[in-house]
């Protein structure tokens, strides 16, 4: 029962770390430069606080996922896992909330604050940072799962 | 030992009730009229869906430690709590950072992307939304603690 717990906890950091790395990649690659009226407009990650915090919040999560993996089974380290676990699933809440905000605005923009959407010119751009965004939606997700499956497997009142 | 625990974690819970619904009120009640070239815009925090989100977000958390309160102390809807408490340390973190994000693009704008900033305009406005995103970080703080402080205590393989 505890070996099987400990297969399905791994299995799922695997892929926590592989969305990660996905959802670091993704959004650190995307780039595009469009010209409009003559004049070259270059759209890259970086040029977006929220997308940096993106790219460096699922980079350490896979860093970290890929540090779990080989944790002794019962170690010491492995008592404070939990605690790091629900830092890291916070940790991606919010570069996902942020990331995502900032993005809906360059797809919709905001009439009242006179933010135009800036997607319809750099649309390869967006999407590749949709799809980063999706990458790092799955990841959270897997940690949601591993917080969660912790917690109600190893937390002592929550035992029959 | 654990009734020093529990009245311990019932003040945080009564902290970060008031720091969420403070944080809910506050960016609520944020609105500015003001007049530019004889055009008159109004800024209210609707207007953002980021602040809608973070009102929804902070008075949620806010019901639900008013909930937390009045729960017996073993009761089997205590067995939940922690799982609760992560959703909502969680949902705050979302909250925070969502709405921390437009409101940083809203006091420095985006030179890439041609937004301009708003709070020379509505600098009342950004003010307020200010003290609600610090009201906010409060109640996440809290909760961070309330959260870390349980699976601390209540966590099998940490307690020596």
């Amino acid at each position: 029962m505890a070996k099987d717990s400990r297969a399905y906890t791994l299995l799922l950091r695997l892929l926590a770390m592989a969305a990660t790395i996905s959802a670091a990649v993704v959004m650190a690659t995307s780039h595009e430069t469009t010209t409009i009226f003559s004049i070259t407009i270059k759209a890259e990650f970086y040029q977006i606080p929220s997308f940096t915090f993106f790219v460096i919040a699922n980079s350490i999560s896979a860093a970290y996922s890929l540090l779990t993996l080989f944790l002794p089974p019962a170690g010491l380290m492995s008592r404070w896992l939990v605690v790091f676990d629900v830092m890291i699933a916070m940790l991606l809440t919010g570069a996902l909330a942020s990331a995502g905000s900032i993005s809906q605005v360059g797809k919709k923009g905001n009439v009242h604050a006179g933010w135009l959407p800036i997607c319809d010119e750099v649309s390869k751009y967006c999407n590749q940072v949709m799809a980063a965004l999706i990458s790092g939606f799955i990841g959270l997700l897997l940690y949601t799962i591993i917080v969660l499956h912790t917690i109600t497997t190893e937390l002592n009142p929550l035992l029959p």
